[in-house]
């Protein structure tokens, strides 16, 4: 697997086998600034809370339309990285800034990326110096068509990454990432916590509707979990209602209810679809307890089914 | 793929996309033939409702215990053999008998089977004129150890079957078939939707416990449903009390609950603990529309990550 991370440590974790992570569930505006503004705020109280590790919503800087993505899009820092480009990224910097300041992880959900004429869904990952230790570029972009549903088609501006990422939280855990609809996809999940046994906590800040929203949303993140026998972690945007008055960009309802399921399988925490900030904290030792009571990763048949990772690119 | 199985076709439905399908959820006894006449009965009531596929729990014709399975376990027929062994094949005679006298596919859940001084837990498929069309033998045997829940192990007198099995009931469509804990496993099935789209029923006999049974039965069976968006069938034997008296072996207590789950990963039928015959038609076209309206089929990333057959094994 080529893993879009660096080295990054969580010292104040690595003698304890509990995390505490903040899910900041906030309404996302068309302001920059203003989203900037409740990003910040939402660190700040997920910071005194205690948090180690605090988790954005998909597409938290800007509305999520494929038709805002571009106007929004900013340029960004890369893997390694402890400073932003000079212009064009103000979320990002606010983001490495404040991880810095709390020295705290922040995996910064997702904003639009621009580079090289292309336009990305990209998730920043933040260790507490303010270095980039991870980048995750959507995988599998989320183009669908329900009748009588919900039809979108991120494709018509956004292009899709070309690698899985997982990165170094302390030195027994890893973290993989993806974004929103790469949750429907079992494979590269699993690719990335059976390879890696101290892949133990899989992140997805997402952006469910009201279609897939209530019937999938729930279903994957417990499936992820029990297939991989380990903590699975989703942050949504809240709920906003469509404006009265037609706006510049379609309105799109997001599902909300931010969620932790356990590995094995039962919902820890969850919000509703309102603002909501969650903070709980993730017992590690139970990831090796259901390994070791329901021994699937032994137990799965390597003589007869195998997952393998053919990607080349590394960000 | 190795698929266990031989031609076959459902006549009555070829015209249809909606097959009709029982499950047979009985108590299990100590006591083959009373065992035996459960089932013909549920067989003839199965027939009457207009069921073309009846499906059966995971050993129904033994007590669910290691100790018993040797005792229990029959010679049995082989993949396009319309009869069956002289001697001691009285559970797989009865179903192939029904199979041909009403004119139905049966997935006989599953029995013990001894075949060259080794014990399977094997599942065998009757096409309606009696022939036996797939054999199924558990590819993940049931060895777990959950503190303060259930301990299991299978192993102790069970071996490992080698190979995955599907096998064609119409032109239009082919059916999986695992056995209870093979259903924790994700790689295999879908390897067996993602490499034949002609697979749109997975169908699981399954005993799962007290434990498992209420945190994971209904998430496996909904997981699997939407990563192959197809159906997902399971039948367990019903629930039954542990005995006043120590008996002669010891006493397992299943979770009862044989369910029906859409592509969409919605319950569609769904029994409680008790004796239950569950009729309900599928309609097929329902896995069409989710595949299209959610095309993961085509959305997954095979220059990221490959899933293989590397089987040899054919029965």
């Amino acid at each position: 697997m080529s893993s879009n991370s660096a080295s990054g440590s969580a010292s104040t974790s690595e003698e304890s086998n509990k995390v505490r992570v903040a899910l900041c569930q906030f309404s996302v505006t068309s302001n920059k600034e203003a989203n900037h503004k409740t990003a910040a705020d939402y660190i700040d109280r997920a910071a005194k809370q205690g948090a180690q590790l605090v988790v954005f919503p998909e597409i938290w800087n800007s509305p999520y339309a494929t038709s805002a993505f571009p106007e929004y899009a900013e340029i960004l820092p890369n893997v390694g990285d402890d400073q932003c480009p000079a212009d064009n990224s103000s979320s990002s910097q606010l983001l490495m800034d404040l991880a810095k300041q709390y020295g705290i992880f922040i995996i910064g959900g997702s904003i639009p990326e621009s580079d090289d004429g292309k336009v990305y869904n990209t998730c920043l990952v933040y260790d507490p110096t303010g270095k980039v230790v991870a980048k995750h570029r959507k995988v599998h972009l989320f183009d669908i068509d329900v009748p009588g549903g919900i039809t979108f088609k991120e494709s018509d501006t956004l292009t899709a990454g070309n690698s899985l990422t997982t990165f170094p939280f302390h030195k027994d855990l890893d973290i993989g990432v993806g974004i929103c609809y790469d949750i429907r996809f079992a494979l590269p999940a699993m690719l990335m916590c059976q390879m890696n046994p101290k892949c133990k906590l899989l992140v997805y800040p997402g952006a469910f509707n009201m279609t897939t929203g209530p019937a999938h949303w729930e279903i994957l993140q417990r499936g992820r979990a029990l297939d991989n026998q380990c903590f699975v972690l989703t942050v949504s945007p809240a709920r906003t209602e469509p404006p009265t008055e037609e706006g510049k960009y379609p309105h799109y309802t997001a599902w909300g209810h931010s969620t932790i399921v356990s590995p094995w399988g039962d919902i820890i925490a969850k919000a509703d679809e309102k603002e909501s900030l969650v903070v709980c904290d993730l017992d590690l030792d139970r990831v090796d307890e259901v390994r070791t009571s329901i021994p699937i990763r032994q137990q799965k048949r390597d003589d007869l089914y195998q997952l393998t990772d053919v990607s080349s690119e590394t960000l």
